[in-house]
């Protein structure tokens, strides 16, 4: 898969719709997209389905976007060869996460080495926690407190807007800091964790267990580590798992 | 005629559509405006006069601005009461004026006193030259060579974002985060985890130890948890170290 990239050799970021409702929307949000220079969309279980014909005609003209656009099951599907996730969202959230500006997105975006993808959730809910959950950052638009009436498409269109403004942003010297690793590999140590800590009783009582998981998956997503970080910890992980040794 | 005030005393700028053509349109430019915390809305010529029902519902809420929208048959009259004139373009103009981008046009608002007007072209074809000329610069938002497709909400909605940028009052919903654990509590967390490793080989050979060592807490050391996080992470510890359970 041939990957978009700006003049600075860093990958654009990839806008992900989770569960997106009317296909209307995603057409204008592909065409939002366009006209920032964005091109690479992916949809997590579109309501009606994909290809939608409704699309194609609010996309006025950008129909690549929809075209090349990727359909996958999962959020964490979409987002698995990602280094940074950051979620959208205007409400107040219980997880602690550091929140950013769309500036602020935008400038990690040109800062910070790998791909970056961008949530947003369903027009009428907004990202679910669990969604969240995958994200190191959650990416908040200041709105006026007694209106709050963004929609999906114009969410869009300021983070892309935002992304076009600081691409042109001089990179700074971190050529020598890795990435993070890409999400799935985030995703795998974690599973060794919890398939370590599972036996141990650590997600009891069953009622606290999706609440302890999550506050895990926060904890050790918030490194953003790379992926020499991440062997080092499933080594550190593998050798606990295998006990004291007796040579 | 009240004016809307931000609390700084400087005046909002007024956002003004040049004989507007849809009246869908003209809701979608008052939810917008609101949405950023902008409320005044001047109408020049609509097409299909004023008030028009097709506003109020694409609005979706945005009422107040509609209600209060003024209308003039002329841009001359339309800001005859303000001392700064904005025009938006995306096109290339012969004109010879500072062109300035959102951002720019923002911080001019921001901080020259006087209210300031922002022109808006008809949804086609965009303001005429006799429009522009009565602006004192040009704004344009910088968009996709290949592919600009902006349309009057899209317009609207951008430059009163960076207005809203602008002013210091629009703060994020930024939940606090707590700051990093005192270094002792990594300390100790770091302990905790060595203590385990030892017994099963990890730091062996002896002359890779210290090396080792570093790693670990170069690693650990990188994601700044604060002491919730820390005792999360001795907890996980203490699970894998109690090991498996029978009950």
């Amino acid at each position: 898969m041939s990957q978009p990239t700006d003049p600075n050799g860093a990958h654009n970021p990839v806008i992900v719709l989770v569960r997106p409702q009317l296909g209307e929307n995603i057409g204008k949000a592909a065409r939002a997209m366009l006209n920032f220079g964005l091109t690479e969309m992916r949809l997590v279980a579109p309501r009606d389905g994909w290809p939608n014909p409704s699309a194609g005609p609010a996309a006025s003209g950008a129909d690549i976007v929809l075209e090349q656009a990727q359909v996958f099951d999962s959020v964490a599907d979409a987002v698995a060869d990602c280094a940074h996730v950051h979620a959208t969202t205007v409400r107040k959230r219980g997880v602690t996460k550091p929140v950013l500006t769309p500036e602020e997105a935008a400038r990690e975006m040109a800062t910070m080495a790998g791909r970056h993808a961008i949530l947003f959730g369903p027009e009428r809910s907004g990202l679910e926690t669990d969604d969240v959950a995958l994200a190191r950052t959650i990416v908040t638009v200041p709105i006026n407190p007694e209106f709050g009436s963004l929609n999906l498409a114009q969410a869009v269109i300021l983070l892309s807007y935002e992304w076009s403004k600081s691409r042109d942003l001089a990179q700074p010297t971190s050529e020598e800091l890795l990435p993070p690793a890409p999400q799935e590999e985030l995703d795998s140590m974690i599973g060794q964790l919890e398939a370590m800590l599972e036996p141990c009783g650590y997600f009891r009582p069953e009622s606290r267990a999706q609440a302890t998981r999550r506050t895990l998956r926060t904890m050790l997503t918030k490194p953003a580590w790379n992926h020499l970080e991440i062997r080092t910890m499933r080594g550190v992980l593998s050798a606990l798992a295998r006990g004291p040794r007796d040579d």
